[in-house]
């Protein structure tokens, strides 16, 4: 299985998944302003797991960049444990917006995301195991702060949920915000070994 | 990050937008002329949307075709930012389309159209900033009256609709005529650049 | 525009259409068999439709193949205008299904089927007047017997709905049979010109 | 028709089935537990599709990258036919969940199974018999009891569902554990080869 084949599948996925997820942004029936109204949760949440996705993309993207020896089976299936639980996120998004960011909602969303970060992890484990303690990964993780930080944050979001829901969303908002700087890390590890 | 795989994965996102915004016809129950007749806005709204769609997607190629550089995080970014416009097409598309051209869908749809215009416009600026003000891209859009006129007339068309609906689907539809003539402006200034 | 990328494009639409088509195949409510049975004529669209779709990619595919210049705005938009009408192949698919090839949704269904051949043909010509008078392309589709036929095989179906809506469907199978081999005469041409 | 273009085609239309088929996971209309438990068995019905699919999409990349010789018309429709029965893994997922496992949709749930494997085999036979006797792929699947004994373990699943559909639902699981084990021995066989 070479690289560029599990890239661009993964990229399929996560295109469809991106794309899908307007289709819980259901078309209202009526035509006047009350008719809209009521989809503004649903929108931001939308805009919320749009960003969550592109962030997954883009880090993914650099993940499999880092990724110097061939695809193992492991490494396969830690991959697809990923893309299924991003392939979630329509589900979760469409339940939280549709509920106006209700409290179980709220924290089945946190669920996803901390599923898809443990996911991520597990692949970033996978793939370390297999480069070697020497790769180029190995190093660029090294105080992996935002990656240690998420789950963390995540499981902070869950719990607040129950207590106020505005919290729970506040920290998912900061986590995206965190997260939309790309990891330099990885670029700088490998720019540092083509030297 | 690769320019291909920007490329693609735009692509993906593209295709699946200009495809699923299909799933907003809805099937009809009956099986005669009396069903089919209430689709009738919303397929003169999806087949609108199409040639939108169609028109962004070359646009879009021309535009990576003049990127010099490599990609940025802010040109990723500024280009998951259009994607994320283009995805509300199918909606904007859907909803204008049931409520047979109403004044508040038909503006809405306008602000959709507006808002992926200033997103295709910003990612021209993130391109320019990366390549440099000797950038192909640069000379190529000095004039662009097609570029500037565009948002005006998405503006215009915005206010008419509380006016007379047709008057705003007349200049949705002539826009979208004056951008079929695919950009041969970024052309001409690569050509130029060959020689 | 690089013919790799329209082809990847289109590509990414047809599978795309190919597959939201089982869409249309509601999950019924029921769990016996009473509750499957009404889905038989949906589940037979579907069969015919992913047959025809199927056609279209495997002959969209010789027929770019056999493009050797490359894509210019017309062949962009013919190639647009050809996939435009095979995205409302999940739509005319899903409406003859559920009302059992009811006479008008037949007659639907082949007027999407008409429209597409004539797009097809349309496209062959673009990239013919393109290549030029002795181009691979023209000199394979010299007696397009298949090409020429289809067309009128499709209006006489559409004609016979109102009559007898099994003739309709007959012509459409026989249709899909007819071109299930693919154009071996693009594929001999080629080889001519290669030796 | 090139390998890889076959290849591509494949590879998205089951990145799309993999992800629609979380379509079927409704979202629920309530906020609270007793919204989210009816949806346990949609759900697990999707985890189970999920690693079918994603099982397929291996397998499938292993059987593709044997194949030594160009593509035919029979190994182009032979694929095809296996995406068909693919693409039908979403409403038999969706059938299936919706109605807690009851018996005759675990049956069809079987029966598609037991398709996409036929399918499968029929596309082996095909590769093979295109690259004679000696290829990699024969050679490779000499004894392949883990395809000879799927069908087998579908049939019993199926006729099983009228009698314990707990049992049917055991082997379905027990026969993707079985294959989430990738099959190695056409890479063993490659590499023999290689030497």
């Amino acid at each position: 299985m070479g690289k560029s084949r599990l890239e661009a599948f993964s990229d399929g996925v996560i295109a469809i998944i991106i794309t899908i997820m307007v289709l819980e942004l259901r078309v209202p029936h009526g035509e006047d302003l009350g008719a809209l109204a009521p989809l503004l949760p649903a929108f931001l949440s939308y805009v919320l797991s749009f960003v969550y996705v592109g962030i997954y993309w883009n880090n993914h993207h650099h993940l499999l960049h880092a990724l110097e020896k061939g695809v193992t089976g492991t490494i396969l299936w830690a991959n697809l444990h990923l893309l299924f639980w991003l392939s979630l996120f329509p589900f979760a998004t469409g339940w939280m917006g549709e509920n106006e960011f209700a409290p179980l909602p709220s924290a089945a969303y946190g669920v996803v995301l901390l599923m898809a970060a443990l996911a991520y992890w597990l692949l970033q484990r996978a793939i370390i195991a297999h480069d070697g303690p020497d790769s180029v990964l190995r190093r660029a993780v090294g105080g992996d702060w935002k990656g240690n930080l998420s789950p963390l944050l995540y499981v902070v979001a869950i719990a607040s949920t129950f207590w106020s829901k505005w919290l729970a969303e506040s920290i998912y908002v900061l986590v995206a915000l965190v997260w939309l700087i790309p990891d330099r890390r990885i670029e700088h590890a490998l720019q540092h070994k083509a030297r």
